[in-house]
């Protein structure tokens, strides 16, 4: 008996005529000897009505003070989940409208257990018992992303795209051997297809990979559900759920490096507008200063991405360049400002108008020459780098925004990844 | 310690800003030493929303066959229960905004059990230990209405208007001291406020008064509702959620009938318009022929009230007439055509435009000269009667629809019951 998870996001279930596709889909894939667990979102719209509906209830935008998160986030947690409830009925009825068994799987049915930070839970425990019986029985089972219990009974949410993480989740209980995650797009690809048109599908991605790719700004999967993937050797399919069922849909298979026969040097290259560069010029420099800064971003709930230090001209000063989410940037400077003097900062510039760049490939490591061809391809188009970062398998470089597409296409092409 | 259950419907629940206003009228109703649950619908139209994806779901008014109810029933429950989900959310949310400790608690979490009658089930079982040891504690609980879960943990609706039945049950789990149901009106009255000005609120009900009240077209409360209650002597307010919190409410107390102190002869006048007479003319007149026609009018499930059954001019013939809902009219005329040969009917008529009025008191028992008044005040307004039929606290007379209001008016009058 092999097991097979399969998941589909809010808008492959936007509608009524949609489920009933995302049915057909299951139906074509149901097979002698698999079970079947779908994992589903809300449908689209409905997470946003329901936040806006708790946001209400807690007065914000409103005429009352913020509400704290503990009064306000177990119950959240409760309105929201409502959202994948509707979903997972809809779905088993449409399955049994053609003749397939299916049932819902309610978290408290299974139980699908997490900790109990609401609005942002992290799954503990999924005994596979019941729900691994039925679905080895014939039974298709559909069950809610996104949501989970506490050992206390109470309703949790894994927080905005948990979804992809309920399914890995699931499908590592479970002990699937796959978890095919359905979506809009049709796979991973070298890089953004509605940038460089020569970009292609790739078969098989390692985790690692994707998880570079993920944190470089790639929006296939919720990083968290890589990280879990990885962690728990779940081989994880990305694939189209607007196509025909029943026609070919091979999708991207993520999956453990060592079964990835020709490695490539680089794999893809990511991008994201969404950077701040914060240049803090003539820090005092002793041993805590460093801490002191990203300590206090921490606490901001600032997430820090790229960190470069270097010696500032003047003696027993240094220049710290670090770069965050745009819609964080004033938040970082107003807390940089909060510690100013006393770690001796002489000059704070902002600059809000960058993009990141990035090249990955678990090739890299026994590759040398890599970061030479990114830089000179960038050369060559006048494209100045303003910061450069790098791990074992990715090299990302900061550059002024206006040039994001020129690097992408430049890079794309360098590195031999176009399609002929 | 004593316990207080209320409730509120649909469209007091209807937007966030009523949902505040609910809080604030459990914030007045909250003191020392008593204990407060409340049970909450589906914000107004939500139902119908969720019923509606349902039934597109299992593709009804489309292009396929209708599901069976085996298919369908326990995934819609699954769909609909959603709903009240949500307001539990809110109003907990609403609640603590204002500073009231609240939580929501799910069926599941309670647990309220039910039988396994997919979208009409009964209340079986509700536990008290856990929610009555937090509400002692003084954190109100909101309690989602019309739902609740089986023995095997799946999901149940009541059936629509359930929600009362929720509430007065779990009145009953908790041996609160009342369960206070607050609707769109604010008590119960001697008739219809929109047919009689002169109508007036009524402090108190007896249970048994109320059903055939119920019975006879009031829409106050659902009839299973006061039949927990009177069953299970939990006394139950109808009062009114849209007065300013905290304003005097004294609303209807329905009660048992040893509280009242001074009975009324007549408590009050009820009609129906939705009513259809069904006559059998020249029926064989021997044993079982009666069982024969409402035998198969209960297997076609049709709701049948009056029966009235007098001899034919015929020898060995009778004439039975019935009423039933003006929906099933059309199909208890195919019913009774099916056994029409069988039988022995001469003739069928069917009339659609009739009213059903009633006079409901529990002081007719012990007084003489009840009908006799009702009789002659329809007679001074010259209008005919159909048909009666008479319970120990009740008197139905079925009349021509156009006369609805005039027969109201007259009964109302005559049995002393206008406001001075």
């Amino acid at each position: 008996m092999s097991r097979l998870v399969m998941k589909f996001g809010g808008t492959s279930v936007g509608d009524v005529d949609r489920i009933a596709r995302v049915a057909r889909i299951v139906a074509a894939e149901r097979k002698p000897g698999q079970g079947l667990a779908v994992v589903v979102s809300a449908m689209s719209g409905e997470t946003d009505r329901l936040v806006g509906l708790a946001r209400g209830a807690a007065g914000e935008g409103g005429n009352g003070a913020r509400m704290s998160a503990a009064d306000f986030n177990d119950e959240y947690d409760v309105i929201v989940s409502a959202g994948e409830q509707v979903t997972t009925g809809l779905l088993a009825i449409a399955l049994r409208r053609i003749g397939i068994p299916a049932r819902s799987w309610q978290n408290w049915q299974i139980p699908f257990r997490t900790d109990a930070a609401h609005s942002k839970a992290r799954v503990s425990d999924i005994p596979d018992e019941d729900i691994g019986r039925s679905i080895d029985a014939g039974v298709v089972a559909v069950v809610p992303g996104f949501q989970g219990i506490t050992d206390d009974n109470r309703i949790t949410t894994l927080g905005r795209g948990g979804s992809d993480t309920s399914a890995v989740a699931l499908a590592a209980a479970l002990r699937a051997e796959r978890c095919d995650i359905y979506t809009d797009v049709d796979g991973v690809y070298t890089t953004d297809p509605r940038i460089v048109a020569k970009a292609q599908r790739l078969e098989k991605i390692s985790y690692e990979e994707m998880l570079e790719l993920a944190s470089a700004g790639a929006k296939v999967l919720q990083t968290r559900s890589v990280e879990l993937a990885f962690a728990k050797r779940v081989p994880v399919r990305v694939l189209s759920s607007f196509l025909e069922p029943g026609t070919p849909n091979p999708g991207t298979l993520v999956c453990p490096e060592d079964e990835i026969v020709e490695k490539q040097v680089v794999s893809g290259v990511a991008y994201s507008r969404d950077e701040a560069k914060v240049t803090l010029l003539g820090v005092e420099d002793h041993p805590g200063v460093a801490a002191e800064i990203f300590s206090k971003l921490a606490d901001a709930n600032i997430n820090v991405d790229m960190i470069v230090q270097s010696e500032a001209r003047q003696p027993e000063r240094q220049n710290i360049l670090f770069t965050c989410p745009d819609r964080d940037a004033s938040r970082a400077a107003e807390a940089i400002e909060e510690i100013r003097s006393k770690i001796g900062v002489e000059e704070v510039h902002i600059r809000r108008d960058v993009a990141k760049v990035s090249v990955i490939g678990i090739g890299m490591r026994s590759q040398v020459g890599v970061a030479r061809t990114m830089f000179s391809a960038l050369a060559q188009k006048g494209i100045n780098i303003e910061a450069i970062a790098t791990s074992e398998i990715k090299i990302s470089v900061l550059i002024d925004a206006v040039y994001t597409e020129l690097a992408v296409r430049a890079l794309h092409t360098a590195y031999g990844l176009d399609a002929v």
